[in-house]
């Protein structure tokens, strides 16, 4: 890949990946020469996932997709985009509580790597409500998640919280 | 109570049910043929009362109202209003920060039950700024409550954060 | 119609009609025994559509739901809704910025009529960024409208347009 | 220009260009091949500068930016960004109050074109509250705009007004 | 009034004075030495209230306040306050779209003079909603304004609209 | 200091203060005779700073402003200035999440002791989307945090995690 190519990379938790989350990596996809869809490890939370399965769901979600990529990172997002030559940060922005939280990211971020820049992409409108939290809420419950989720990843959630009862 | 008779069901943590809660309820009675207000008991939270004491302060709360009755439901809200007949979920909207979260459950719930649909109340203005988490934190360092809660639930926080401290 | 029937009114300009306002009234239908769907005839405003051809248009998207009724009104919904016995007004919330709006509209109705209350219902999450005047502006740069308003409303606004380009 | 360049349209009205637009499109410049700041030439908004006034000021801020060109447009801004080949349309997310009308012309343009995308950039935080009208209203009252618009274009402001008085 | 004095200007249309504003003034009234109430005249906007009509109903307003003066301007209105020796314009704030209005207001007063700073008071929540705006359209309905408005401006809209019908 | 001067209390937690909490004490202190920068003790938070670390780093950065005082308290602020005579309590207002947050504690506090008013102000728009948490989250990753606080702070982060590591 040529030092001219525009990397992007697109980081969060992932737990689980959903098809809201999918749905932002089609659209990011034919604008750079290349994403990297990177799992942000982050020893506070306490996922649902681990870190391998998580990585696992997201792999089987995007192989379709010839230049996106899957990776990892621990720390400040900024400081994995610059060791990759990223050019961009990608984020999907849903809804007004998303706004400014991601805003404050986007402006810290900015501030530690100035000639990184932070772009935001819309979801179908179908998956404006949806996150990763309402997914595991439900599932936790028995409700449906198709529609939400990849049916690899509903049978993930369905094993999941089998074992756990 | 006939087949075709319209129910409603308003679910919440009523921890402790407010001034605000109960105006909303005082707002649906009119429109349905029995509301019923229903706790949901959730494993994961702490709350300060328990269910009993709980359903007390609701049933009391209540209890002049014809066409209002009280239940208790864990897992998933829909499923309960399902198994009662309902076809509405009510929720009190009262300011921006309640929209985006009320919105997501609804259209979470309405993927689960299609038929059945959450409708919004707004309660009185004086009641914009009202929830039961910054009661608790006004009763726990002794500051008024009188006019945010009934006599009987100011008498219920004043009791249970004597015997707290 | 008994005396006790509840009945809500659904007002606004529907101009023209869209499948979000529709998606309302499908809603509302089931929750009273009579819905109207009603006109604000505002001689302020200057419509695209003449009030024969926005009845006309209304009337022909709800004739399928048999408690579901049209009329009009100029001056405040309250008190039409008082006129025909009305216990609800109902509104369709879409995003933050439907909200302060039709909070305000609601609370100004309620200190007019107190027994009279204002219901908020949440369209399909297809139409939340659905408005007539968006629908307008589509129509009159030779946009597709389909999947927005009804195919007749769609040939409609292609009439309108020719006319007065 | 090989045809698989990527290609962005930033539409606006730029009545006139701020530091704002200026600094977007100096963020946008280095995600994509080519960007065009195209101008929409709208007849039912009149404008304090005049089509032409409002391309030369726009010309004069991104001369030195050797992939960034100027265009104007009429009608709906798809059907432009398509005609040129573009790939993604910017534009700038400064506010809640902004967020919502842009996710509406976002996915109304996603209707008209689903491969045609909408990214969404901060500018800098010194201009998160400004706009062309704010400065159009500083300029007429006598308001000093240096550090928001160009010198060029403070001197026309300046210009326009002690005409128009 | 030594030089050292407080002062504070509190701008609008007050078109009328409603009892938000009357509210607002009575926050401000113990915070400074002496508030000043005034009028921005605003060639543009087509008032429903004369000047003097407006200045009458304020200094009727505020007669009992001794530390409350009545003025107005009209341009930028921290060249006024720069005038009197304001130290601080009030704004009231209501709800989330007066927000990012006021902060841009507030934002660009301070680049014109930036040793004056604008305070936000947050009118008693009965007046969240309330705005002269949809005083005077319940009034030109009918509508009741009783505890929206003071009985003089009450009456002032009554007479008013009985002119204009 | 006489009876009659103008106190006003600035709570907050100040873990660690930063250039944004700096920025309204100066913007605070030439609108009251005296400002107190009050630390609020809750014991159920853990901050990363001691209350002695904290009120260290607070009273050097006011050291050079006169009539600026620290103190500290627990349990409801209103309680604390009534006991020092405030007349008014100093909140900073940055983004619209703040805002209801905001407004709720502001309406319970008037509550408690109506004569007690809460004040707003804005913060530079540099420190728009500056908060505590965000800094510490940099500091706790290597990240730069000059420009959001102070050099004796920044140290002091420095130190903490270093320590912690």
């Amino acid at each position: 890949m040529k030092s001219s190519s525009r990397i992007a990379v697109y980081p969060g938790t992932f737990d689980p990946i959903t098809n809201g989350h999918i749905d932002i990596i089609h659209r990011a996809a034919p604008l750079f020469d290349r994403v990297i869809v990177t799992l942000a490890v982050n020893s506070a939370k306490q996922p649902l996932f681990t870190v391998a399965e998580r990585l696992g769901m997201i792999r089987r979600s995007v192989e379709e997709l010839p230049n996106v990529d899957v990776g990892q990172f621990s720390g400040l997002v900024v400081e994995y985009a610059h060791r990759v030559g990223a050019r961009a940060i990608i984020r999907g922005l849903r809804a007004v509580s998303d706004f400014e939280y991601e805003f404050q990211m986007a402006l810290m971020n900015r501030k530690q790597q100035p000639e990184l820049d932070t772009i935001f992409l819309m979801p179908d409108e179908r998956f404006t409500y949806l996150s990763s939290s309402i997914v595991r809420e439900l599932a936790q419950h028995g409700g449906k998640v198709d529609g939400f989720v990849s049916p690899l990843v509903a049978k993930a959630l369905a094993k999941k919280y089998r074992i756990k009862r």
